[in-house]
């Protein structure tokens, strides 16, 4: 059976989440409807991935196997024409190694949290962003950001749901950038843990409104501790923009 | 009475267009029911650009008069409470000179026509841009769009209904850059014909995508003749950015 890579966008505001469930529609159940519409058989598609309720992404990454042989931009095209009119459209389908896996094989992924610093409700951006009236030092923001660079215990900022073995990650970027009234949080790590972004996005947001010291990042970190985290921040500002894998996969 | 101007952010897809109608929810409509709401009194909220169904704004002008003097910013606030759940926003409310009118003083109307090159449908822009699947050379559509900027009669771009008492413009500027898989068509005058914008993208894309020369921008120009326009842009894509006063008004 052919497998193919399938590089993902959706607007995930209408969707329960990634992944397939039974309290409302979800982007892997639309995408494998889809798929067998296409295959004529029961498809499995296995993301990268799994994005709660109301996250975006731009660049999520998943894989499936066929039975029928299909050149891959047809696989692109026909998988668009089935998912009308879900708001969700594969930009790449890509020949894979049967043994690709799109979950465990991901060596890097790579959110944006936007931030919109004003005092008008969103319209254009409504469900897009993270609306925010009071002003953010996105300076202080990035500084304090610093601090959760590496490898850490990241207790703090994971959910209680959290299936991973350990909260020990390895961060390896996390910048914070203002371009006018926008502010852009970017971070990349091979995994991370469950709302583990949300949580230190909303941490930093506390810096930044001037409620919390510059240090109280790399304090909360260090103590582990589930409650010091601040407000988790709303899913709506959420990205997946990229997953990352060994060239030769 | 207190004038007021306001500048103002919309999502256009849901709406007939920003000219209160009887075919459906206008712009101008939600605004003054916002604003009759704020003020206890019936108001009349006076736009600067009457955009069509479906276009959007990050800079709509228009000013209103309220019996009540309340402060600018409170304006702004109360105005984007009473417009919820619509996807409008005050972005700013600035006190105004009583002779200010947003339509007649205008001396500058800037737009954004945003295409998205791509294969794959929209997902996170669908309403929000138009997609072209066909590979478009920017740089040839901005050499041939050069032909149009400057005082010229505009009868090839100017819909069928339009209303101005005379097809002869003046076209300040008029630019296409490609970003990566988005180009973006800016222009700038002190007005528009109906559809003129819309009808100068359509006609570009056709040079883009090779259908026609460099210079047949400026054959159809010359033609004063709106059979030779190619097809209008959709309204999806279009942005009414941004509209310039005298420093003074």
């Amino acid at each position: 059976m052919p497998r193919y890579r399938l590089i993902i966008e959706y607007d995930g505001a209408a969707y329960s989440g990634w992944q397939r469930q039974d309290n409302g529609p979800s982007i892997q159940n639309a995408l494998e409807e889809a798929a067998t519409a296409l295959d004529g058989a029961p498809v499995l598609v296995i993301g990268a991935g799994r994005t709660d309720a109301g996250v975006h992404a731009t660049g999520q990454v998943a894989h499936i196997d066929l039975v029928k042989t299909i050149r891959a931009e047809k696989v692109r095209d026909a998988l668009n024409a089935h998912l009308r009119p879900h708001p969700i459209a594969v930009l790449e389908a890509i020949d894979a190694s049967p043994d690709f896996h799109a979950r465990f094989d991901a060596t890097a992924r790579s959110y944006l949290y936007r931030i919109i610093n004003r005092r008008a409700d969103l319209a254009l951006d409504r469900k897009r962003a993270w609306r925010l009236a009071a002003p953010l030092d996105a300076a202080i923001m990035h500084e304090a950001a610093q601090a959760l660079v590496g490898r850490h215990d990241f207790t703090t900022f994971r959910d209680a749901n959290c299936q991973a073995d350990t909260p020990v990650k390895t961060l390896t970027s996390l910048s914070v950038e203002r371009h006018g009234e926008e502010i852009a949080v970017r971070t990349s790590a091979r995994s991370f843990l469950h709302r583990q972004v949300r949580s230190m996005v909303g941490s930093l947001v506390e810096v930044g409104r001037g409620r919390e010291s510059v240090g109280w990042i790399a304090e909360i970190l260090a103590a582990a501790d589930r409650t010091m985290c601040g407000p988790v921040a709303p899913a709506d500002g959420l990205y997946l923009t990229a997953v990352s894998y060994e060239p030769l996969k």
